[in-house]
């Protein structure tokens, strides 16, 4: 399926009604309102409406969406109907800690491989998958068709590594460095930066 | 300083104009102007201006901004001036990780103490501080002033712990457990989703 171009936002919200309809499959729902689907997901009814007209018509009205036919929808648009492959640059702390929390995989993202500038120094062995010296990441990437990466490495190494990141063909790059990457059009970047979430929540501790 | 009624967009805002700030400090940058500023933080020069005016008139026409003074002013807003104690709430791979990751203490948070249901089952002992039990949160928290904590458990448990901790005293939770938590008025909490980040980048990858 092409990929419809809707924005940033709506991509995130698209999750959000992914989980939502997971749950209601769990309790054995199989028809679920527009009002019942954008309550469960959080979400304005006028907004999941516009959000899911991206993907034509959906619902029946006056029955709702088909929960498993919205769930394949979605699934189908987020790529996470087959397991997507990921690999990990960086494995200190917090990327090894990121190899070992299992909790990706029932997503649909497998930590495939970790590389490290030194792997040698990978802070632990025990990560159950092979640490690659940065030398390998291109054939890697190449042969295992991976396009998704999750960058954990040092702020001021970040931009080098990305932009090695890009020539081997990664298409989308989850960066743990607080450093705002420049990346060319066709490539996209989402920041995780754990400092800022702490000092936005610390402004509003009184 | 009482809180300014600020948009939360704006808070995330002020975070990375005060790391804006922290660069130019390093190059001995003295005054800054909003354009210049602006810039440096990845944001429009006129949302910058509109963010900084919540905090009255910290530039001078024609000169800009004091890069001490507005870094001071920031600091105190985002309650960074001091080290700010933080609790971690279940030591699984990740909790173990974020203890174990030092970067949040020069941006002005410390991990004062991990709790987990059973601390004997901490992944790694090797934390370098105690992992208490869940029964001995509420005195911690109470004696050691504890405003703030990071959410480390499974999602089944994690709007329980919630309840604990809104009634031990935590006025803001970073929470990393994939569940929309339900808090009273008060109280802040930011979600930190990975599969959701992971999601957003695939829907992207051709």
């Amino acid at each position: 399926m092409p990929k419809l171009e809707i924005p940033r936002k709506a991509v995130y919200r698209l999750s959000l009604y992914y989980r939502a309809l997971q749950r209601l499959k769990a309790n054995a729902v199989e028809t679920v309102s527009s009002a019942a689907l954008s309550k469960a997901a959080g979400v304005k009814p006028t907004q999941l409406r516009k959000d899911l007209a991206y993907f034509g018509q959906l619902g029946t009205r006056g029955l709702g969406y088909s929960v498993s036919h919205l769930t394949q929808t979605l699934m189908e648009a987020l790529g996470t109907a087959r397991l997507q492959p990921v690999v990990l640059i960086g494995a200190g702390h917090l990327g090894s800690a990121l190899v070992r929390y299992r909790g990706f995989e029932k997503e649909g993202f497998e930590i495939v491989a970790a590389f490290d500038a030194d792997p040698e120094r990978a802070r632990d062995v025990a990560l159950g998958l092979p640490v690659l010296p940065m030398a390998s990441l291109r054939e890697f990437v190449r042969e295992k068709l991976v396009k998704l990466a999750i960058l954990t490495v040092p702020a001021t190494v970040a931009q080098e590594v990305c932009n090695e990141l890009v020539e081997c063909g990664i298409q989308a790059i989850l960066n743990f460095a607080p450093t705002i990457l420049q990346v060319p059009d066709g490539v996209v970047v989402n920041n995780v930066d754990l400092a800022i979430e702490l000092e936005n929540l610390s402004y509003f501790i009184r």
